[in-house]
């Protein structure tokens, strides 16, 4: 996912984080900051549209070429942009192969079982794209905030994520973690958009606002989740979020990168099958 | 999905089948006829643009709106375009609330459950769209063609799939069932480009030439399969899919006039929620 500008300076460098145990500060990293773009806004935004062309293109081979499996977690508080960014970054792919999971709170049955149960039965199979909407994070973000499980048992779920998404990757799986970072204002506006426009009203509840006034809560167990389970062979990218536009084309692009990375291509013919006539 | 013409012909009326009994005669049904088309391939190209475009915004209000599920049944032989309808169609909505499933042959352990058993478990829950390629119908027509079921279990099947859609209808899904009908010869044609197109031939199965040789007891299967299953809560549309695009359109106007008429709109907001301001 490198991307050296000309001058050798790499503007993910400082967004991506794969050492497991080096502290992270999300105060040093700023949600209006915008690396990728290019200054213009609707240049930006033809950006995202010609990538997820090309994410379109690069899906269909993934898909034939049956090597791997991709799973992307996007992570963030209320209003971040989620939903957007899956929208405007997959929203050109076709159905066929790409499924998204929206996690919700446990049902009494999952909470029955180990907290990775229900996010193993949904990982991606051969050639098919998965994105998470939430994810197994909750489970280390949620409790922590609430005070529902001791520090030893949130550091083994940190171990327990680390060895499980090592598992996958050993198996053929390309996992991309992006935390969606905004900041306390712009959550405040889109909050306050939500309940002012009826159309956008649906996506409201109450508990939104409990949520935001654990803000500084779920910063601290934000940067010690992302702290502990960055690791080498499924890194976090931490995404400034306050503008929409410039989440996409990062996102868009780590993505794409990561796809081109991969040297996709059709598989290797039958030769028996030249010269066959269908009758 | 009835749509009038200024003259008072409905296009769909032909295609629309609806009575549980009514004997079918594929042969009757033109693959190359363009019920619906404009009768210029460009204008009905930017129409299914026009059409993927206006049910990306109906499957957002879909979503919102949470009262409905959306069951869509693609079926049809080898090369039919169930994979280019789904791309075409569905391809401009949001990964959020829309999934597809391929089905393919039944592993042991469903094989060891009755045939709805893991149909059941994909079926679409409030605010989903749900698009099978393939479906259970395969259980009334592979077995049926392979001779691996008696008649009495054939229409035991039929019965079964009629029990099982109502039950889905009646607990708040549309169920809309598209049979794509092609010609002999354009099969031919459309294998003989899987053969010969390097970026095709990984779709293409020798076993397809297998099936390609039952052709005319896989007629007379859907025949009897589409008069034992086309029932007022869940019919069949026949769908002529010689030309791509004219497929495209009918599945896309189907689809769109279906969720016009569901009077979709935004959930009742709350009044408490009027004035309230995020801190």
């Amino acid at each position: 996912m490198a991307r050296k500008q000309k001058n050798g300076h790499d503007p993910w460098a400082r967004w991506r984080i794969a050492t497991p145990g080096a502290p992270v500060s999300l105060a040093s990293f700023d949600p209006a900051e915008k690396p990728l773009s290019s200054g213009n806004k609707a240049d930006d935004r033809n950006r995202v549209d010609e990538l997820a062309q090309e994410l379109d293109a690069l899906q269909n081979l993934f898909y034939a070429d049956r090597r791997f499996k991709l799973l992307l977690v996007l992570q963030g508080l209320d209003t971040s942009g989620k939903d957007g960014t899956l929208r405007a970054v997959l929203g050109r792919m076709s159905p066929i192969g790409v499924r998204t999971v929206a996690w919700q709170a446990p049902t009494p049955v999952e909470r029955a079982h180990d907290f990775l149960w229900r996010i193993h039965q949904q990982v991606p199979a051969a050639g098919e794209i998965v994105c998470f909407n939430r994810s197994h994070y909750e489970d280390v973000l949620v409790p922590v905030v609430t005070g529902q499980i001791s520090g030893a048992d949130k550091e083994r779920r940190y171990a327990q994520i680390n060895d499980f998404e090592r598992l996958l990757v050993e198996t053929g799986t390309v996992v991309l973690k992006f935390m969606l970072h905004i900041s306390r204002r712009e959550q405040r506006e889109r909050l306050q958009e939500r309940i002012d426009d009826p159309e956008k009203r649906w996506k409201f509840q109450r508990g939104d606002l409990d949520v935001r006034k654990q803000w500084d809560a779920y910063q601290l167990a934000y940067e010690q989740a992302l702290a502990a389970t960055a690791t080498p062979w499924a890194p976090w990218t931490i995404v400034p979020a306050d503008s929409k536009t410039h989440r996409n084309v990062m996102i868009a692009l780590g993505l794409r990168d990561t796809m081109r990375s991969l040297d996709l291509h059709y598989p290797d013919e039958d030769p028996l099958l030249r010269d066959l006539k269908v009758e």
